[in-house]
């Protein structure tokens, strides 16, 4: 059993950008050797968030929509000092998540036929840092 | 340090059903014959979630009723070609979670008095695939 | 490879109580010697959450507006009979989540700038365990 671990740097385009990161994800993996074992994605930040979602461009927007009906941008936040686009980051962050563990099975991310792994920016275009650990044999 | 992995099928009743997967999960912890460390269960699919809640079926009926009013059936998304109820599946996916991680002691899983393991169905009656893996020893 | 497992037990002041719990992890991975590797933070109970927030009060009082206005403490639910709070704080809990995963290198939590792990309580004043699994080398 051994530990493999990388960090991906991604610069986004700001407000409600979805990146799939599934390829850099097999990047790190490809890097690892490992073979089984899981894998840890970890997002640094607070503004933004990890989900595994379909690759369909309807679905978020849709997510969009729906995060926008319970955190409106426009709402009253007490957050407000880096303005309420930052406030609402930090909120629809925690109404999603900041990590995901994923199966690892020869050499192979272990997903269902729709499931790939996307990033959310929240906030501004930014650098972001996503850091992946691979655990296994 | 070992790793064992093996997949649940589940036929499922349709929209907002809850299975309690408890027993499936200790299932595959028998089998493996790893005492402790930790075990990884993950949902291969967009439109069903996996969450940890009581057995008690007023709270999963006020669930769906809290979902039924952030994601609303009859509410206007893009994704709707497979029609609202599978547009709606994959937002409550998201809002909830499609991956769990439990400890593992003694060979048994570390839940709270109250802690069950629920995949829930968000769309048709379908068979689903749900991944455990045991890393531990 | 090994494995090293400590609970966190704290006492809440009840509703809405956000504890920080950054300083309790750090502590149980001095114990546990590993410097590499992953540790998962596992909530046992069903009316409390993990995330990983920034310690800003302003945005914990924004992420408590938002829970209310989805599971408002005077709506109607089935699960009762423990009163509103209990059954708003089931909820709660699956909208967010309980369990946590974070990297481990050179003996220190992989943590963004602005990320703390916090401990919510949605319920009443109690003691509440918290388990911290280490995993790595």
């Amino acid at each position: 059993m051994g530990i493999f671990r990388k960090s991906i740097k991604i610069n986004t385009n700001g407000l409600n950008n979805f990146v799939n990161i599934t390829e850099n994800v097999i990047d790190v993996i490809k890097q690892s050797k490992i073979k089984n074992g899981m894998v840890f994605i970890n997002s640094l930040h607070n503004t933004a968030a990890l989900i595994m979602q379909e690759d369909d461009s309807t679905i978020h927007r849709d997510l969009v929509n729906t995060l926008e009906k319970i955190v409106p941008l426009k709402g009253e936040y007490e957050h407000n000092y880096e303005g309420n686009e930052n406030a609402a980051a930090h909120l629809k962050t925690n109404l999603l998540a900041s990590n995901l563990t994923i199966p690892l099975e020869n050499g192979k991310l272990v997903l269902g036929t729709w499931q790939q792994i996307f990033f959310i920016e929240f906030f501004e275009p930014r650098e972001r840092e996503i850091v992946v650990t691979i655990v296994g044999e």
